[in-house]
């Protein structure tokens, strides 16, 4: 690291009790000086920085022309599901069917919670909604492998959702758990995945991991997974590409098993992109079903917007591969800030994404909340720990989600250099405690 | 009329049989004449032609500069209630206060239907959720003026809420009949309105109607006013200015009562606009909580277009006067044609207004869904007869909506000359068989 000299830490268990009150004493020091510059830097939300969203501004000079290739005025009225010029779009980079996809808002957080509340309105393919559930004693439950994204698990919570926490593993959700656990109880109505680039670990679903989750047995009929695939092509290090849970679930028999959800928010503009949600054809058909009465249909001129803009599934993954660029001197200053001031000091551990917006990391048990504490009196929000786990109860208190992207490469690195002191402090205070 | 030489209708009453008779068979071969033109004319739904739509294009060009005057950037996430610009903006042009309104997407209908839904999901003000309803042997139910807006309609039908028929009169929903209901049963929750230029009819509520509205008793406590002000500054012929609901229910002691609807589908583009909800800072803090679980916020590029386009709620004025000047020509025609054509025939009824997007016309009992089947084969869509009463059952079969906005004059010239001799061959038929 440039900047204030950091004390090497050496693996936290051959210091005794002397030595770590002597580098915790040095350590403080130096969070004092630090603290005395009034900084404010952030690290808490996946938000693009300033330069990725300029890579998409000639953007908001189109449409050019408003009229669909089937000869429609995308000014007025109608298309309910999308236009298909945008369907087509997608379907092609996702290797989705387009008749199978519905075009949604400008987010696909709202069309994920549009699409929990009609199965609590009005239930799934002949089964009953889930908000009779809990008139009848019952409450519907979700599998919520975790670390997860905060925004699922505050859904769930608003919705009455009771969330069930499932390890997830480098290769995905820990299965022997999940598979038990959709077996044994009707009540788990279904689960959240983040298969590629996970938030916030970065893990990205094996073969093994899709097929099984496509063909497990589940004891609720109107089980759902809800695939939020958020970074199917968000890749920083290295291409990843997860198996289409769509055709998965309909070869395993269970077709209408999966929600797939991708948008733009983090290609173009994060709020003023387009969502999308796939699905089997009859899902499809009962999504739009209830749409109807919903809407008359989404923001067709952003959609052909984004269309003009990209033009070609390749077109758009070279705008990906130019925002990996703005992100991999980000991602490398964090990665090898943390390999070079905490490996092997047994003070912390993470995992190293190849995508995605996020660095996960687990601080020494209890620490996580201290942590974030210290940050954020020496100027640097964090994302809140425990934000990673259902109800934020992150039971050992551990975990911390790291987002790089927003600040520019100068403040990430005071950030991080302050990141680092903070969990270094927890962490010998705590040594110290027990 | 130009065209074909029309049969000038005397009172019916005063016709014997064999003038009926006669008449009918001479509208029968200038009906089949018509038919064998082929014609493909639509009157069905309100959209606005493209000649209006093309007045908005320069929007297309915006936001030229993407920094809300609080420096925030709009093209990243966050702000969940809509940019304050264009709160404001909406606000001094609908006498609404800025802190009472959040900025929907793209749509009034998806907002409607995102509040109707929370009541069910969740329930307002700690009264219980409406979806809870019918699990105790209830069945919410909502008051609707009729003739009314098919899509309020639809909405209730697809959530379970009971629709009763009340009188539209011509200053506003049958008060008598409204309060009498509202105080008795508690099923009761809530009532469609469209105050200004109401959809089908034109009617404007006066100020005795929405002192009433806002300040009758209501069994329910949960009573809800689903005020859809869609045509607030929609005037064709003369302004009309509404007491603001929000006010008259705040003084009346019932601030919570009624959610303000309005959106720019009929001032910019339809799909591509953008909505609002308006209500007591109870509600508004209530709806925002629910909002938080469901999106990060609306399309805050789409809002800075709107606000860099209008600028000032004057010029959103000076804009729907060109759009009435669009409008003005269509509507004069189909209302000296009925004039001309049926004035005193006894055959059609019909109510003149002063704005919004439609002409309501009643047919003798049992003849709209005849002349609108007659109309269909000769190549005039019209929307579908029963479309203005809930659950598309006009108990009399006598109301037709004509919307004059998309097509051009000459179109509308041939449609409306094909209509009314639809009406006159359905209604001497039906005076034939009795």
């Amino acid at each position: 690291m440039k900047g204030a000299q950091m004390i090497m830490i050496q693996p936290v268990n051959t210091l005794s009790k002397p030595e770590l009150e002597k580098q915790l004493s040095e350590l403080c020091r130096q969070y004092e000086d630090v603290k005395g510059k009034g900084l404010k830097l952030n690290m808490a939300r996946g938000k693009p920085a300033a330069s990725q969203l300029d890579l998409s501004m000639d953007m908001l000079q189109l449409p050019a022309d408003c009229t669909l290739e089937d000869g429609t005025d995308a000014r007025n009225y109608g298309i309910l599901d999308g236009i298909s010029e945008c369907r087509k779009l997608f379907a092609d980079l996702l290797g989705l069917k387009a008749e199978q996809i519905i075009i949604g808002g400008n987010a696909s957080l709202n069309t994920m919670f549009d699409t929990l509340a009609s199965l609590f309105l009005f239930g799934t393919q002949g089964h009953k909604p889930w908000s009779q559930l809990k008139y009848e004693g019952h409450t519907p439950k979700f599998l919520c492998p975790v670390p997860g994204y905060d925004r699922h698990f505050t859904m769930c919570e608003e919705l009455g959702v009771e969330m069930i926490p499932v390890p997830l593993l480098e290769d995905g959700p820990d299965m022997e758990v999940v598979t038990e656990l959709a077996a044994k109880d009707e009540d788990i109505k279904g689960m959240w995945c983040v298969p590629v680039h996970s938030n916030p670990q970065g893990v990205c679903y094996s073969d093994k991991t899709v097929r099984a989750l496509a063909a497990m047995e589940t004891a609720a009929d109107d089980f759902r997974i809800f695939w939020d695939n958020a970074y199917a092509i968000h890749h920083i290090y290295e291409e990843k590409t997860v198996l289409n849970i769509i055709e998965e679930c309909e070869k395993a028999g269970h077709p209408d098993r999966p929600y797939f959800f991708f948008s733009t928010s983090k290609i173009t503009f994060p709020g003023a992109g387009v969502s999308l949600i796939s699905s089997s054809d009859a899902n499809i058909r009962e999504l739009k079903g209830h749409m109807a009465a919903q809407t008359i249909g989404h923001d067709k001129l952003n959609q052909l917007r984004h269309v003009q803009f990209f033009k070609t599934p390749e077109n758009i993954r070279r705008h990906m591969e130019k925002l990996a660029g703005e992100l991999r001197p980000k991602f490398d200053m964090v990665l090898e800030s943390l390999d070079k001031e905490l490996k092997g000091s047994g003070l912390l551990k993470w995992h190293s994404p190849k995508g995605g917006y996020f660095v996960s990391v687990d601080t020494l048990p209890g620490c996580a909340k201290r942590t974030v504490q210290l940050a954020k009196e020496a100027g640097v929000t964090l994302t809140g720990a425990g934000a990673t786990w259902p109800y934020g109860k992150d039971p050992e208190d551990r975990n911390i989600r790291i987002a790089p992207s927003f600040p520019t490469i100068d403040e990430l690195e005071k950030a991080v250099e302050i990141f680092i002191l903070c969990v270094k402090i927890a962490g010998i205070e705590k040594l110290l405690e027990g």
